[in-house]
């Protein structure tokens, strides 16, 4: 006998909850740059459309057969009936998709930690291991009737259970595979990389926010009875105060810390809260619920600046310290906050402790499992794509996918990739030696003399050149985006099975008018930058200038071309 | 006696399906290109806003009317009581409005595949005429109690109902409508255009999904007793495997056939599993719907080739291989899937022929309605925007909307327009006609001499200049975008009822260094190429070039200039 | 006893209400400049996060405290029973959170109308004041027993409790702050200032009509019984029929006026439709409603015109035509088209007297209290930010954000800023006084020699260069966006904690070929209005150019420079 309101209740939530896919997709799209875009997109798609057949196949089985406390059963196909395990009232399929869709949540925090330099096909992999595997072993220790649930360790809608399993798999896989090019300079030092668009990423926190309510609320899976249903109240105050407050910390924190309130970590900030809630949101007080919103908040603007800059590790999107720790805390601020069992009202440690020991168990077992994932991937297939790829962008390298925004503009990258050296294959030698050619009109810097030099180059060799001339003393350059054109050879990329032309090659172009530094030194200094011995190095012009005229001092010729700022 | 499930889970259902109007929006104008997205974003919206009326004033009576077997009734503004036509215990209007948001979904469909190049008069009027009256009319067969409800036709959600009716109206108007200028080349072979945000039209895949929960999930129209509350779940189940299996399956496909995973292609094929399963979802087991997932992603990307590649037919959006095809299919497929009629559960052909005459139906009723449709306005007030309209874009000439994205750079384009003639109306003879002055400083080329050519064009102009060049030997040019600046004469834009200043004219700017091909050549080709006799033809721009070496080579002078690539 | 019905029914109306600040973030955002993107995300942002807090600790209390008829009571933390008070069967938590949301709806609508100008910490502090305070009285008056809802005021999903208070105060937050930068001219005539992405703002009405499902349809705050069920499907039907109608409305309004359909406006007018039904979704027919949603669209075109062109009031989303005017407007209405009490139905005019007078109140409460609280904080931390934080933007000024869309090139800013002076600190005098250096290579115009002028300037000075161009006679330019290079002083920005590098600053480069004018004049010109002596106020640069061609005429040299196009 099905209960009408709790099945809605269910399937509502259900519902929500893949939404969050959307949200995730957003978040992690956004927090990371445009040449990636339709990759992470995509990663965010398949993991649920990967994970949906492997739960069925057999993650629920492993996540709520009844054989045993550590592991469920092997049922293929979701077969068995499962009748001690489902909530009252509610279908057996009905649950299903409500539990495919926490396993999904779990397994995309994963592709954000990673963005921007793993393998497509090793996503794949990894993410079909964690939803068939790792994710419903200490599932069923929490959900399915295992030994931490025999405990009585209370992970309401899963800070532990989705969200810590996710956040400390991203954490190992970040840390594995390494940094992004350009993330961190000589000294270790961590770089800012700009997200391509921190619109979509709010869109996406909003969704989130609005899908929580079913994650959290509807992980009473009952809505009948006055408990039932005065929880589920109350489960969407304390979820949606504590998001509220998480985030006003954290934007208070980095007004302070970074003197301006900085949005995409007081977005991370609003995440921060709705993890650490998600244990406890039925068992702690709206008034316990305020201070889990601000201990979250701290915990994640100084856990993501621990893991970036002393841990050295990069988390493009904050993943871990949303995901990962905050999942972590939440859990165990249980054992001080809930009403009936915490520390804070009395009831001793034997909670906490209980909480402790879940949080510490579930880490251990993802940490060696998802090691040993990444590892096993990274020596057979291999995890991370190559720098050529990289720096190139994966929607074109892994995709064919010129750009996720073809009608618009790119702007010219500021990061430093000089570091990375192209693998694609050298031209000859002989065609490659630079010819010392010199004709009787290579140009001379005098006084008299003004030259201005326009130079074409490769988008990512430009951080590179700009540092080589400001040591040889250009102090002024402008640079624009343009195309250079020319004959593409080799394999073509395809868009939705069609031939794409794609013979505008995107390169920078820098001009320079220079006086007192010798036109010749600067010529001399440019070919040695650029130069690799490939295709597509670049050219210099070389052009006579009549004068030039400083606005702001009314310098004119050479005098008007001294000096760092124009 | 109303039920409170059932009218809750109706409503929650219409809410979610009236949320995928933002899904095709979004869709849609992702995958077409940026100088259409306020057009394709309004063309969603209006759809929606003229159907609603229409629905009301005529549309839900000759679709539940109970007159006869072949249309419904004639019940202005929906004043019956349709006591016989209601689901048990859902109020009236909770009933219209779930089927207004249906018909809605069918009509939105359109809009993509005629994308790009439809009048908005002329989209308003055809919208207008599906959703008050081709879609109710087959929708009464199914639906209403007709003549394939009572053979016995199953179409559960709409794969047939909905989708198939928009996806063949969507073919026919596409047919009709002819392909965007640049599609094909002048062998008939397809181009890639690539749309402006794969991103959006991501967003809008997952918003689809979600809101599919509801349009399948909804259409028990019931949520009491143990037979809805199981289906229900079920529902769920089926529709989220298939879509998820599908996806897979293109991903898979695209990566042998194209090299690598195409992700647009693949976000057709979340859509072409929605799809499918849409008609059985509530009839095939899982594991029929595993398979039926598999068959709609083979279905999506093989039919979607097939009206591009051989029927010459330009889907902008894949919407008539999603749709259309899919909606066929998915139809049919429940005559071999379902598990209480189908073939390969051993009960016959019956039901597979029931499935198919149903499919053959509609497909004729709507293809002869569409197909009268379409003409009749092709021949009355236009069916097409003008070539000048069209390479513009619509968000100009149409709204008078400078662009959706008016902060951001615009990048160039790279199709092939210049089949497109303009119609404007020409300048006078006399200011046209090309003097043919001949000064003393017309530069030649030499050994020696190294001239650079700065060239203002249009940028329809670009793809046939570059052509031309290629021709006659240069092989190296620079292209970016500039705004040119002149004095704008004529009528003004409005934004918001506030006069737009548009004085800036978009432009391509090419830079070429020549030194082997005369000068002369290279003016005089340009002049032939780009002279057109109106007003903005562009302007050429001499200058001498002091030296040129290219980095790679090491080479200087005349030697740097030669050859394909910098 | 609580009902399951009517607990599911209220708190799916919150989640989806609660989502309609991601439609608010959205159209604000989508309608302003790229520049300010993260800002009014941020502010979104938090007046839900601020707002949350202070309807827990006071606003709740005030509202729905039942000590009299004008005031509620005050219960900090929301502790009181509130038996008297909420719904049949729905806990007190699930009431909260239903009405938390309605108030943070109120709160957002505002910072749209102030939009790109208001200091970032002003907005948090007239926020949680509106929240807290405002938004409660009025709240109680209508629906916490106070006394226009003893006087029979009906205002049945909040057109005045919500959307008129939330207008009513944005129309003085707006009148107080004053207009843009570049909003009117001279005379007083407004300008056209483009949102930065109409595809964004078309997302955010879809979810803003799909929360809106949850926001009419759950104000019945019960699904229990015949009654309130018809009325649930009731208000679905009039709330969407409404919005249809107003939209279509809309779009032929600005056919007319402004001879092609405006995207924008009619986004608005969706809105609009929404806004005006919601008084009395439950109360007045299809028919009806049908009406509301016409008035509905001549209300909001006219009102924003009056409200810019008249008032000259610069509301950059339409926050004060949609919410403020149809807020009012469709309260009133509901004395005139409801089935029970209104006029048309014969009922007379008291219920239209009683919704006037509730209007005629409600606005005065917040007109005085918000002028109050505007001019406090203008007098005290000051409302407005500077200009220099204008015009550079509020992502980088008051988030140090350098730009919401890292990776995609701006485009040129259209918008005369030139009224606006900096107000960064002055260079030394004897730095910045322009050196009148003449040297024997200064270019002198003849009709011989053709001279190019590049011209790099910042952004913000190019609308009055280009004025003063035309004025002495240049009629052509090109106009690009560069980056200019230079080592950048002062203090780093920071994004996620981590300094972020910008080198780069954009600006504008214009290249003129003169040959008429003399290049003496020309560059005295460009010196007189790029000077302010500042750091930063650009370059001139000379090239001799060696021909020039207009390919329309064929003309060459002198001659193709004449005339005001090309």
């Amino acid at each position: 006998m099905y209960s009408s309101a709790n099945t809605i209740w269910v399937l509502w939530a259900a519902a929500l909850v893949f939404f969050m896919q959307a949200g995730f997709a957003m978040v992690e799209t956004g927090f990371t740059r445009a040449k990636n875009a339709g990759n992470i997109i995509m990663k965010n798609l398949m993991d649920f459309c990967i994970g949906t057949p492997m739960f069925w196949l057999i993650g629920f089985g492993l996540m709520f057969g009844t054989n045993n406390l550590v592991i469920g059963g092997v049922d293929l196909l979701t077969q068995g009936a499962y009748s001690d395990m489902l909530p009252a009232g509610v279908p057996k399929y009905a649950f299903f998709i409500f539990q495919v869709v926490f396993c999904a949540t779990s397994a995309t925090i994963v592709s954000g930690a990673m963005a921007e330099r793993t393998k497509f096909i090793s996503y794949c992999i990894y993410s079909a291991v964690i939803s068939g595997f790792i994710y419903p072993i200490s599932g069923h220790w929490i959900w399915g009737g295992g030994w931490l649930s025999q405990l009585g360790f209370h992970d309401f809608a899963g800070s532990t259970a989705v969200h810590m399993v996710g956040g400390v798999a991203a954490f190992v896989g970040a840390l594995i595979i390494g940094p992004r090019i350009g993330k961190f300079d000589k000294n270790g030092k961590p770089k800012a990389i700009l997200g391509h668009s921190l619109t979509l990423g709010a869109l996406g926190v909003f969704i989130l926010w609005f899908c929580w309510f079913g994650f959290n609320g509807g992980s009473t899976v009952n809505a009948e009875g006055d408990t039932s249903l005065d929880a589920m109240g109350h489960i969407f105050m304390t979820t949606n105060l504590a998001a509220a407050v998480s985030t006003i910390t954290v934007m208070i924190i980095t007004w302070i810390r970074y003197k301006k309130p900085d949005i995409s970590m007081t977005l991370n900030g609003t995440l921060a809260g709705l993890v650490a809630i998600t244990a406890g949101c039925d068992a702690v007080s709206p008034v316990g619920s305020f201070f889990i919103g601000v201990i979250a908040g701290f915990a994640v603007v100084f856990g993501i600046e621990f893991i970036e800059k002393v841990l050295k590790v990069d988390d493009p999107v904050g993943a871990v310290g949303v995901h990962g720790i905050c999942g972590a805390l939440g859990t165990i601020l249980v054992g001080l906050f809930s009403t009936s069992t915490g520390l804070f009202y009395g009831f001793g440690v034997h909670a906490l402790a209980i909480q402790a020991l879940g949080v510490a168990s579930v880490i251990a077992w993802v940490a060696v499992t998802a090691t040993i994932l990444f590892q096993i991937i990274k020596h057979t297939i291999g995890l991370r794509c190559s720098e050529h790829e990289e720096i190139a962008g994966l929607d074109s390298t892994e995709h064919g996918l010129a750009s996720s925004y073809a009608d618009f503009m790119p702007s010219i990258p500021t990061i430093n990739t000089s570091a990375a050296k192209t693998s694609s294959k050298e031209v000859h030698v002989d065609e490659a030696v630079p010819v010392q050619l010199k004709t009787s009109k290579t140009p001379v810097a005098s006084d008299v003399k003004i030259t201005k030099l326009e130079i074409l180059m490769k988008q990512n060799k430009f951080e590179e050149f700009k540092s080589a001339m400001n040591e040889i003393g250009v102090t002024g350059m402008t640079v624009s985006n343009v195309l250079g054109c020319g004959v593409q050879k080799g394999q073509s990329e395809f868009y939705r099975g069609v031939p794409v032309d794609m013979t505008l090659l995107p390169k920078v172009l820098v001009e320079m008018v220079v006086s007192k530094v010798p036109v010749k030194t600067v010529i001399d200094t440019t070919k040695k930058v650029l130069y690799t011995g490939h295709i597509g190095d670049g050219k210099i012009f070389v052009y006579d200038v009549e004068n030039v005229i400083r606005v702001r001092t009314g310098e004119e010729g050479y005098d008007a071309l001294q000096g760092t700022e124009d």
